[in-house]
């Protein structure tokens, strides 16, 4: 394995953990476990795990992997905050579109090869990138795993309470 | 830069960032702000900067980076919950272990050439790093990473209460 491709597994292997991690925790609650809110009046898991599919379906257009799956949850997951509406998505269908956002990522980074990751992702401009090359795909991923450890820690605050 | 030199230091970077935003958030509540917990009857903002300085401070032996300099911090904030003890260290100390160790950190870390970070942890054998070439110094820093993003976000939930 050359230098380049161990980085690239390295980072991929941070991403792929950090997600079981989260995955375990959604697939050990019930549709009713879901509606607990993290601290009292805050989010509700329900509302992290649709933020959090919605983050990471924008990921396939901003690091090249296709059409989004789920554009339809940007307003109830991203613009607005939790409780705006009535839930605007069933449980059950909501768990399915995060585990069919995080499939298609699966399959589109096992596809790239290592100097992949360090292309500009599809938001930044030819001239700041020429300036700024930390900001590839890399940087993306790395973001994401970080923001998605951030709701983990506030979900295991409900977790706990079970 | 060669790609080697790309992919250590967007990881690099993605670490950076994600300390500076915890960084100003503990410079942002004052020493009773940090008595504050993250949810009722959960862990004070002081435990969490107790447990981030002595998990970061493990890490100098851990990477190859020396010795530790706030061993003492693992039992009240790593062995032991909040709250097992009077609270051990002052706040205004343990702002500046947080502060020294990251320091200490950042140093080294400037110091890494590229393939320093695929080399194995200090806490991994020689034949399990034969098999698995992803558990090296790159794979603990992105850990440590997402570790700390969980915990900030336990803390932003006590900091909006402000």
């Amino acid at each position: 394995m050359t230098n380049e491709e161990l980085f690239a597994r390295t980072a991929l292997h941070s991403w792929t953990l950090v997600l079981e991690r989260i995955e375990k925790g959604f697939a050990s609650l019930s549709d009713d476990d879901l509606q607990r809110e993290v601290a009292p009046g805050r989010n509700r898991i329900y509302y992290l795990l649709g933020h959090l599919t919605a983050v990471h379906d924008r990921l396939l257009p901003l690091l090249g992997l296709g059409e989004r799956l789920h554009p339809e949850l940007d307003q109830p997951f991203l613009a607005d905050p939790d409780r705006a509406h009535p839930d605007p998505v069933p449980a059950p269908e909501l768990r399915q579109a995060w585990s069919a956002v995080n499939g298609r990522l699966a399959e589109g980074f096992a596809a790239f090869a290592p100097e992949d990751w360090l292309k500009p992702h599809n938001a930044i401009s030819a001239e700041d990138f020429a300036r700024e090359p930390h900001r590839n795909r890399l940087a993306v991923l790395l973001s994401r795993t970080a923001h998605a450890d951030f709701h983990a820690g506030q979900m295991v605050l409900a977790m706990e309470r079970k």
